[in-house]
């Protein structure tokens, strides 16, 4: 029996204990930046695990990094789990419902969190078998942007890295299921805010004032040039205004508006162009409309881009597992901040399906979002396997 | 000394009392629909009048209807005064401001009151003098559709009314000025509510949704051409979209926008026309859009239309009444309820200039707004001059 | 029997010849700066009629100055009449329709002339009872701007002249009345051309194009806001695009569009401020879609502006003339290069019913333009009475 | 020496006589659906050729199909060159350029034929050791819709077809490589066209008339949020307004606008959706702006789907045949009616790299037009390996 082999029986053997790692997760929901007891959680787990090393508050933040060192040398990889929830009130009913409330793990980072820590414990078990490095990263605040990795990062935890590699459950695929993707995988990100000042006045006298709401209505018309027109068919581009502020009195000209948006792309070329774009039409409103606009535009997540050769020996490892059927993924619309360790160092981020066994799913942020447990066992099976591929 | 002398030189005797009268009611504003104690402050000031009859709660309203019958038959006239005050927070600095936080008398109706009150009085004293019959219309909630007048005038108050007369104190005008205007002399007002339900997304996949603030703004757009292309370019309308309501998360789709806004014009066909094209260009959104769009538009108040013939008496009274500059105005922007009166019988609505004598005005419904009260005894004096003309 | 009704008596009698010229000119029309027979016909009228002098080519165009001097000393006052028709091809089928294929006097170019000789002619040999100077215009070139009363202003005609006075055929007014105005009275109007040049390319690939159309469009839409937004709802204007060149092939990204429109205004000012916006919005389109735009911006013709004083003196004499009903005119869409006149000097421009006898009429520029002969004969009197009033 | 070796060589030998027919064929090029010389050409040239059948005038158009039948039974393939040439006046300044004025090869369809002559010459010779059938499609009008294709299809040369495959010279591509690119490959295209009929009028009186410019325009604005909110940002859909025929008076009110354009989409989902949303907007256009709107919309050409499993085939047998470098290709913009053939059988449309060696290239359809001759012999082997990989 290899070491694959005897690591997913080990596996296995744990299930139960997963499981219930992430029910206590689940009905314990910290939201991202304050995951003060998650954190704290996840230190207790490995008091009694024969790590390396432990680093917590890592980066000033609440991120917990964990070393394994093999018995013998060769590369450094780091596997990473994310552990924050989401604003949202929880409606699943569950018996191990959030007992936070207006707070939930509807995006399945319980899952990923639970299914790391058993992962961990079993290779820390049997290190002595496994070849270099493996550093495991516990991120914090992975749905707010700027995000959790971009600290991890500047405190060094890519440091001496070879590869990194990430797991995100899907609820929408089905459980038994696991993609990959070469290349440009989860879009990238931009956050914009528009403030535009015009002057109010009173509704029967428009020329008395400067109306803002004619005016930011006219640049949202104007912005749908920009994926209609500026940007290459071929290539992905979202520009989405999420907010159009313009509340006031029905008979009132209103003096400003604020418009706040979203912006996501596929490529870095498209990136720049939709930013370029949007000040031009920004000067445009201004010299047109003689309002005065300031823009803030800024740069969240990158795209997310998996190396096609990485990807391609963790297909391999997959396929070799047989844990699963293996499937290409198709290009994911969210944003992802392990974009961010892929900028740093060379790695894969994979997807494990967790479709409940009814076949009735909710999307990711949803009240109802519910996963299959089977997933968790799924997902310590994939990531041991990619593990034992480059540290064995 | 003739009827109109001798008025005049009564009223000038009084001038003081009603200025205090007038400070009072400053000091003391009340909301529209809520003017419980100015009208109960009106009906005590006439409880040592020699007056007729007097009708308070009139109409189920705050309304206070006062009539003096004059020593020989003739003609019946109706003379109003409005009273509620505005929602706004004083910032006059006044010895006598408001002490009704968040309540302002900023549209002079105070004055109208003040000065009505002294003349009332004193046409009541001299009523042996007079011919005819007079009514005087102390109305409450000129400021807030559906106004006031609607509810008199449903009690019968234009019942037997032969003319109607009002004055409206104007602080852009100088004191010293009274302009007079036959024809159509206000805005008629339109106010509408247009709730656009789309479907909400996240906003990376518009696709899955449809997006209300761009079906919103392509309204806004479109909605500019009825006053561009669709209203006589010689006749005057106004489409103002005071509100757009759709503030919302950055990067989710808004599922649901609601529009408020204020339409103005100054004849009924034009009136009519507008909420004509309003309703196309809501059936257009619907089909191109594939929005659900529920439009509400309701006529507030009709075009103000001051009898020609009545208009040149009233004109003919005021000049040969020697006590101001009396000068044609220019139409007026703003709607009034008084319009509602002249719809039920023919009359004539007319401005006092009340001006600072400083010369620094600010606009009617401004925080800082101020008259100069000499326009009160100019406004007594004038009116007075327009009911010796009827009645006698 | 005053002056006037001698002159009235007069007229009268020669009917037939101003039925006849007129009649001879309709069969005879010429366009806009190309009036060479018209002009010589003229000419020819004169060369028996005991007038003080003519000159013709005047100013290099094709216009005909006539001087009669009065018996005694007194005002100059100035009377013109056009004569250019327009390139219609006319479809009345009178007897005496066009002989000049493709052009027709579809203004009533042709009775404003006819009045005019047989007028001028009873006026000269009446000279000795009239006091001061006539100045006969007969201009050409009305209906193209920059129009024929420019050339005649700068050679001089208007020297010395105290007061001008011109009569406009009206097909929709009821023969019988004659209509004035004072103060603002007929429109001024801009012409502007837009030429936005992007990038051609294949209709596939606009991302390496910059679609003209497209830019083109924005620029309409957003112009709409000058007439809904920014010009004063009680003053008139209209922004018309009347040709948008943009054919093309319809897989073809089109690199170019030619706008070219038409602006009206009835004041200064907003005659200024809509040339200010336009520029605005064309800086606007060029920041916001990247095309180069140039606009050219000519203001045509004036405001026509009726010297308020002396019109109510051209009112007070058409009244007493006893010649039809005088009304006051609504303010008229069209302009009129008579507005050039009445910026050098006051004077009054007025409108004579011409409606047909059965009823029904065409619009001005109509192929099926038609008026009633009789009101050659009132238009006669209408301006001798005029003449008499300021020369007697 | 294997059969593909010894063609590769034969093909070698005859590279002279493939540039002359080519050059034959670039100086006498003849528009779609009037390729009469050039069908004959074709014909003459298989006169003396060992084929087993020739059929011309193919299905009413001039297209030729010749039949090779193996010396053993097999499967039928298809092999297509197409043969119309532009409406476009050559600039290259070739000593071959073309002798028909106006008329050009601008998109390599003269070396299509050239190279497939030579090819299906040295395969008749050779016949006894290929088996199963080989039929040969020398198709007209690819560049005009509907394209030449259906007629041949409807016509049956599809019948009993196993497999079908051609070739594209690319010279934007270097020479030296030869593309594939398995599923989705050159986009479907629709045409439409869009008739708006408003009401004309005079420039200065818009309520009267009913502008059908301000209404294309307001659709052209509305239509760009087709492709960015209703279209899958992860699918490919253009759509361009290619003509906006408004070309009118500036001053008088455009009566009829009409607009033509082109959309791409590159899935089956996306072309029907297009059009769906172009029939909601038209409907609003007509709700909102009163217009009458008449919609002509006809699908081209369908989306290029290249079989996975032939095209990975394809792949093999041309990196086998060692020829050139073999990629993977981008999806392409243009469409072409071998998507046609497509859809009725399985087969591969590939492309083989044209740039001139002085690394100067100009795009298709453009009057410098020019393609390194190089490609034809690389186009012969490549097709000759295609077929000996499905034929022996």
């Amino acid at each position: 029996m290899n070491l694959l082999d005897r690591l997913k029986e080990k596996l296995a053997e744990k299930e139960g204990r997963m499981i219930e790692i992430r029910r206590y997760l689940h009905q314990h929901p910290e939201l991202s930046f304050h995951e003060e007891n998650t954190a704290h959680y996840i230190a207790e787990f490995y008091q009694d695990v024969p790590i390396d090393a432990i680093e917590t508050n890592y980066g000033g933040q609440r991120g917990v990094v964990v070393t394994i060192k093999g018995g013998q040398p060769g590369e450094t990889i780091a596997i990473r789990a994310d552990f924050d929830a989401l604003p949202i009130t929880e409606e699943t009913g569950l018996p191990f419902a959030s007992q936070n409330p207006g707070v939930m793990h509807a995006c399945g980072h319980d899952g990923h969190t639970a299914y790391m820590l058993i992962l961990v414990e079993t290779l820390a078990e049997m290190k002595d078998q496994l070849k270099g490095t493996i550093r495991v990263i516990h991120q914090p605040a992975e749905e707010v942007p700027p995000g959790g990795a971009l600290g991890m990062i500047q405190a060094g935890v890519m440091e001496d890295v070879d590869a990194v590699f990430g797991i995100h459950l899907m609820a929408n695929v089905e459980t038994g299921k696991i993609l990959y993707r070469p290349g440009n995988t989860q879009t990238g990100r931009a956050y914009f805010k528009l403030e535009i000042q015009g002057k109010g006045g009173h509704g029967s006298s428009p020329h008395t004032a400067n109306d803002a709401i004619v005016a930011a209505s006219s640049f949202v018309m104007n912005i749908q040039t920009i994926v209609s027109r500026r940007v290459n068919p071929f290539d992905t581009a979202v520009v989405t205004v999420g907010s159009f502020d313009g509340k006031g009195s029905f008979n009132v000209i209103k003096d400003a508006v604020t418009l706040e948006g979203d912006v996501r792309s596929m490529s870095e070329e498209t990136r720049l162009l939709v930013e370029e774009e949007m000040h031009h039409f920004v000067a445009g409103l201004e010299a047109g409309y003689g309002v005065q606009a300031e823009l803030t535009y800024s740069h969240d997540y990158p795209v997310l881009y998996n190396d096609p050769e990485i990807t391609e020996a963790v297909k391999q490892a997959l396929v070799e597992a047989e844990i699963a059927e293996i499937l290409e993924a198709e290009p994911q619309p969210p944003s992802e901040d392990f974009a961010y360790y892929l900028k740093e160092k060379p790695g894969s981020f994979f997807y494990v399906g967790a479709k409940p066994s009814n076949g009735k799913d909710y999307p990711h942020h949803h009240p109802k979002f519910v996963i299959n447990e089977d997933s968790l066992l799924l997902s310590a099976k994939a990531m041991a396997a990619v593990v034992t591929r480059f540290c064995s």
